[in-house]
């Protein structure tokens, strides 16, 4: 039983219902929400409703757009032949916010996750492979995280793809720049030592 | 800059305006908002509005409503002639959690901080001084926090309507039910030992 009148209620149970927002720290949001001007909450209210309409994905990368094709895509300085695939529009932001690559992307929405029930039917991997049916493309960079299901799923979409006559590269694995070897674990001093390059 | 539609980052900027919410976080919340139903988002968003602006405080005990007096203050079960007065409505929360107290509350929303500029003035203690000036009132039990501020603002208080008349009280300080004596801190063991009881 609660002892804040409904309308409060209503709005803690919203609040909770996010994730990682505990019952106490959704209180707080909406006594918070509470003491804002009107006009400040109204503005919240509609931050939501309005990103929840207009934003909704590229038609050709799938990444995250409030029009038809996403800026990445319409652009004419982006190199067409050249797609970086990544599981999420936060690893595209990731890649724009180092400010080197001058491609394209693609977004799947996830990665083939056995364990959660994520097939490959359940990820925008069709979409890449009608790309690169379509001619064009020259090279898929895959550049899902360095774990066991991002390998999979370049893996999987490797052989997809391949038989267009693409070629398929990854990120490489080393030593992150600034990090101390000491403290780097075996498997990424592993990889570091297998992709050595000549300096 | 952001390489998010422009409707995404609003939101992302909205949540992270939110107490203790940092830029990763509002990040999620605002994928989150992404992945919802419309409908539910719709709802979210009208929680928000409608607590704004339905909740308000009562006319009598200061605490949050959505009517002109609280459901406490409207309740014949409840002694009238018993104020509870605590710093926030949440603490009006706690107290009927705990399910014992029959009087009423007054809630200050907030207490004397000169560190934080919040004087006399700035906190509910004029409509409290009226009810107690008002009659019917015989004890005025202050539930403030113990520490300075709250201990600051109880002898404000006190001072205020011990004219009128009323007894006044406080909570008993002490070690907390199921706790350990090993690690009560000294203030604490030194107040129990001078609250000691009968038994």
């Amino acid at each position: 039983m609660s002892f804040f009148p409904s309308a409060l209620d209503e709005l803690v149970e919203r609040f909770a219902s996010l994730p990682g927002i505990g019952l106490k720290s959704a209180q707080r949001l909406a006594f918070h929400i509470l003491d804002l001007p009107e006009e400040e909450a109204r503005a919240f209210a509609s931050a939501i409703v309005t990103a929840r309409e207009k934003v909704h994905t590229c038609r050709i990368c799938q990444n995250l757009t409030d029009s038809d094709e996403c800026s990445i895509c319409r652009s004419e300085a982006r190199e067409e032949g050249l797609i970086c695939v990544v599981a999420s529009p936060k690893d595209v932001a990731a890649i724009e916010r180092a400010g080197e690559y001058r491609g394209r992307y693609h977004v799947l929405h996830g990665v083939i996750s056995p364990l959660n029930r994520i097939g490959p039917d359940d990820i925008r991997i069709k979409e890449l492979v009608d790309r690169v049916a379509g001619g064009n493309v020259r090279e898929v960079i895959m550049a899902m995280n360095p774990d066991t299901e991002g390998e999979t799923t370049a893996k999987y979409i490797s052989r997809l793809v391949k038989p267009f006559g693409v070629r398929v590269t990854r990120l490489a694995y080393g030593i992150p720049v600034g990090a101390s070897l000491e403290f780097a674990d075996d498997a990424t001093l592993m990889r570091a030592m297998e992709g050595r390059q000549e300096i």
